[in-house]
């Protein structure tokens, strides 16, 4: 099976190599338009070979996008244009609604499954991947039921070789939970980065005297901004009204903390320690 | 050496688990108001006794107050009225100011070293203990100087068998750093479980959608209102500059999505990304 990725980094790679570690009898076909990240991916055995973007898609059985989701957006009509009969082509992108909404009206519609595998580290490119990212993960599929059941199988297939489990939603509500469960928290973290540093002047301070808490919370401030740019401008709507609850919460701490009402601070920490429930 | 502990929790325990598995010759006498705590620091090998308050201290060579801060604030004067002659006495408090204060006048100030280590997990109860918690770790100790030589050098000793790196500086240096790279850390992860926990009532969905990002980001919202609470209200000030700061670049992030600015998102998170540098 001719598998081709757009986008050779930390999702496209792992996808790779994880079918390549479960011995699924896969060729990758690879397209970066970075040609080191094409090179580092042909190196670390991600891309069995690099072609152009339309000598990829016409020899594949299987087109994955994982490209910004900017990119995707534009990539998408033009691949399913250009996409074999038969083949299935699906995207790695963060946001869902405008993605479908791109080919909602498009005559191969059919043959595009659209997915989120929930899975990702802060840092990025060929490099970053490694086979067990997406092990044992969830991938999302949206608009299911507009999808072909032959692309849906050959979908779910795949990630039933990488263990992955399958949940199954309308666009909307993925952009909105998502918007919450995972773009707020790389925004608070990029945030919380931005104050530290520009309050701590002295490097080795910081260095020094942030604990382990500290590394956790702001560890998604390494993230990539040309993957995370055009995800907060395509789910606009939701990551902004996601922030403005955020900012309310932080509000109401600093009124809590400035009126020393100590009992309403306990209050709010209590109430935020049922995260355990969830997290385990 | 009798070392007296007053608060069986994470950071007693740890200190007096991470001793004995250095093979230092201590005895731990345990005092904690939580009779569950004191069996369970009898069970766990924290305490070898547990005695009343004034008992421990009475047989003390070293005595550790690892209570919360509000806690501390009010037994560091009565613990140094009836500490014996040539005893030192610590605190494990997250905050150091106040407390320095407390005892700035106090007639035996010089047995008092304050310190602070820099370890914790978001876990709490003398059952969240182990041994390598501090191991490794910075030890900050502020007010050096007010300290007697005698008594620094027993608690430098014992923080050398945990293999401790020792850090002074001021109380008010210290709290300032501390609102930035921890207390502030806390509070947007308190703020963050409660913005997606009122969002999503349905926890099937956080726990599904939610990546290792959110898991990372929202770890510390698990931590104990007991002991944060007065953290927050001690460092008041500080914190309070702190949040103000935070939700001012939050703000600024909402203004550039909401005026679907992606140049300006993206140049700070390229800003943010600087953290690279010192986290590694």
């Amino acid at each position: 099976m001719n598998i081709s990725i757009i986008g050779l980094g930390l999702l496209g790679g792992s996808f790779a190599l994880g079918l390549k570690a479960k011995g699924a009898p896969v060729t990758i076909l690879g397209v970066d338009s970075n040609p080191r990240h094409a090179s580092q991916a042909l190196a670390g055995k991600i891309a069995d070979q690099i072609l152009s973007l339309p000598e990829a898609v016409a020899k594949a059985d299987v087109v994955v996008l994982a490209t910004p989701v900017n990119t995707i957006l534009q990539q998408l009509p033009e691949v399913l244009d250009m996409l074999p009969a038969g083949a299935a082509l699906l995207d790695f992108g963060s946001t869902k609604e405008q993605l479908c909404a791109a080919v909602a009206t498009h005559p191969k519609r059919g043959q595009f499954v659209a997915t989120h595998p929930i899975a990702g580290t802060e840092y990025s490119g060929p490099e970053a991947a490694f086979a067990s990212l997406l092990e044992g993960k969830t991938m999302i599929i949206c608009e299911r039921e507009k999808s072909d059941p032959a692309a849906l199988a050959v979908v779910e297939q795949l990630c039933h070789t990488l263990d992955m489990q399958m949940r199954y939603m309308p666009a909307a509500e993925h952009d909105l939970h998502f918007a919450y469960v995972s773009h707020l928290s790389h925004i608070s973290s990029f945030a919380l980065g931005l104050t530290v540093l520009d309050k701590e002047k002295n490097e080795k301070n910081i260095f020094d005297m942030a604990g382990s808490g500290f590394s956790s919370t702001v560890r998604l401030a390494k993230s990539s901004p040309q993957m995370w740019g055009p995800i907060f401008t395509q789910n606009r709507q939701n990551v902004s009204e996601a922030l403005a609850g955020y900012i309310a919460q932080l509000q109401q701490f600093k009124e809590a903390i400035d009126a020393r009402d100590e009992e309403q601070t306990k209050e709010m920490m209590a109430k935020a320690n049922e995260i355990r429930r969830i997290l385990g």
